[in-house]
């Protein structure tokens, strides 16, 4: 068995060894860095790590690709736990109504808003639907995302949301990418449905939910728990359908407002709870007590224009396990895990330690992948970020522009950047 | 005489015809957008600008090099009028301190701040210190800036301060862009000259100034205006002996206080006040009275953790006419004129359209190049920029990524995205 790839005398690399699961608190500022550091690949999957001299001595004779990482940061690839990857169309327009001002029913009366989105989607042709989705699907392997999750929630009704589904998958076979499928049925209350939201969850349960299990289309069931959306019961009854379907859980929680939906989250056993810009402090208390991952998506105000970022500092000091994610969505056309971490850092008081246990290992555990990635150590899955940079502090540093010079998917390179 | 070059079917081409000047009010929003727009090159300048079939029938025969620019966006090539390109090292550690909550104080008491950047700067040799700034500059050449002023300020004593400027030059002459140099040697008042500010002053108006006028090593001259650093007679004193030696002028104006910084621009003739997050009423009439380019930096709040963005709508409906640099420096490594682009709209409310004027001919005339460059008109230079995205509404809305496909100066093509 020949090794098929060394990489060697990384500046830093950032293994982020340690204890298997969500990391809390101060486990959360643990990279575990090795420097003039060495990863040996074989298979797809690493088999040692450890200083370049005894790494090189162990696996540098014979036939192996050696890239040589001086300078240069190696992290586990990111892992973007929270996207909405799989659409049609663009709502552009809406920003410069944001810039001047206008509300979310201003923007609904002038076309905008998610039933646009569902509008367009709806309408998209499959080879369409792929078509835009690869487009951003390729931007974020460039960027370094080497696993992603993908919600369906575009299509609301059968035929189309069982398609976003199994474009997803299409994507994953596709595109050197895991590709991780969220059913997000209850992600708005279809026309045909409006003012019926409990006829809209039930066509939910007894309609989709159970061909989306049967074909297992989807590992995870999510849901937006929001005020004049779904409210906490009707939350509950989709998801603990789901969950006697055999499907883990997500909570979009306490995004816009404190609906209790942290709560919900921790009572359903739910893997995250996500946004958590306005949870309350029992909500907090029973995230951190159940070790849900709160996964944050700094993105989302960002391009909402909005100054209410989840309080990252505060959830961590009080023992949340924080996860990040892009939130890629119509709203917010945001492709890259390193922009996220700088905004995380800028704008959530997270530490650059923090926000890379959050890209990493933490964003892997809230899609109950942590044994499989999300840190580089012997017999996980060669996942690995290149990044022109001498350390791990310089990501959110040099904000605005792509740092990778190289993404490693299952051992392969699959991204370089050019020579200038 | 053949044709270079011939970008045709551009689904927006954002010409920005019109008058050869700083663009104010309403002026900013008008991008004179040509659709299935053309532009022919010959000779490194623009020689004809219309629809895709006009521009075909006159241009299109021979052996020119035609570029298919369907569903993309083409724009004239970004220019950057506030960097600060050249200097040594980085200051990423400020970083989780500025996330702590630490003051400036208290930054400077770590070994940050700027004086942390002149040993640095003071310590590298030439050939570091173009190395380091190249890198920077090759990034910003593949985001789309095609002009960069480049300030000196992180020598401040005579040779390093001739150095830098030297350093900007060459990387002038090596790279495929304009870069303009301007003199800051009013950046900081370095130790050697501690509690002796004026003489300082006196020490850069008879030491240094004549030396860079004579060498002819910078077109403007710049100081920053600010309590605690150099005040405003101090500031004007800089300012008039280096306009008696013919330079253009600069101000950085009002950034943390309201020191009078934009009504002394305006009394000097400086063509650009930079900053300006607290100009007065007064300053903010003078501006727009003499027609005093505002550059605004919205990377640098960022950075900066801070939320104090200059109020680009205001100072728009009020008549200032508007451009918008990265001010690329140690506390702000923002390389990006794309995501300065957003950060305007998002922060600032800015318009998209607004902020593309901002981006090119007001740029452009902050540097006073605004007959040569800025618009995509006949005689014009042929810096071009061609994004994946297929209106101009899609820059700011698209962020944290880089969306040109195609970085054209001076007719040449002198960056390609590599195929995924």
């Amino acid at each position: 068995m020949t090794d098929d790839l060394l990489i060697v005398h990384a500046s830093e690399l950032v293994t982020l060894r340690g204890p298997r699961r969500a990391r809390a608190k101060a486990e959360m500022s643990d990279l575990a860095i090795i420097r003039d550091g060495a990863v040996a690949v074989s298979g797809g999957v690493i088999v040692d790590v450890g200083r370049t001299d005894s790494v090189l001595k162990e696996h540098g004779a014979g036939d192996v690709e050696i890239i040589d990482a001086t300078d240069k940061t190696v992290l586990p690839g990111f892992v973007d736990p929270h996207t909405h990857l799989v659409y049609a169309g663009s709502r552009e327009f809406e920003l410069e109504l944001k810039a001047r001002g206008k509300g979310y029913l201003e923007i609904l009366q002038e076309g905008g808003g998610i039933l646009r989105t569902v509008s367009d989607t709806r309408l998209a042709s499959p080879g369409t639907l792929f078509k835009e989705s690869a487009k951003r699907l390729e931007s974020m392997i460039s960027h370094g995302t080497t696993t992603v999750e993908a919600k369906s929630g575009y299509g609301l009704d059968r035929t189309v949301e069982l398609r976003l589904l199994e474009t997803a998958r299409k994507l994953g076979d596709e595109y050197p990418v895991t590709i991780v499928p969220t059913y997000l049925g209850a992600h708005a209350v279809p026309p045909e449905f409006a003012g019926r939201t409990d006829g809209y969850v039930d066509f939910m349960i007894s309609e989709v939910l159970p061909e989306v299990a049967k074909r297992n289309l989807a590992e995870f069931c999510d849901v937006f728990c929001e005020k004049g959306v779904f409210d906490v019961d009707q939350s509950r009854k989709v998801l603990l359908a789901a969950k006697s379907l055999g499907m883990k859980l997500k909570v979009h929680a306490d995004e816009m407002h404190s609906t209790g939906g942290a709560e919900l989250a921790a009572e359903v056993g739910a893997v995250s709870a996500d946004h958590l810009a306005r949870p309350s402090d029992d909500g907090i208390m029973a995230l951190a007590r159940k070790d849900v991952m709160g996964v944050l998506l700094p993105g989302t105000p960002y391009s909402s224009m909005s100054k209410e970022y989840a309080d990252g500092r505060r959830l961590i000091d009080l023992g949340v396990p924080i996860a990040l994610g892009t939130d890629l969505n119509p709203n917010c056309w945001n492709e890259s895990m390193q922009f996220t971490i700088s905004l995380a850092c800028h704008k959530m008081r997270m530490t650059p330690a923090e926000a890379v246990t959050a890209s990493t290992i933490n964003a892997a555990a809230a899609l109950g992948l942590d044994k499989k990635v999300g840190t580089i150590e012997r017999g996980k899955r060669a996942d690995l970020v290149v990044l022109d940079i001498p350390g791990h502090a310089h990501l959110p540093y040099k904000f605005g522009t792509n740092l990778c010079s190289r993404v490693v998917k299952d051992g392969k390179t699959v991204w370089e950047r050019q020579p200038f």
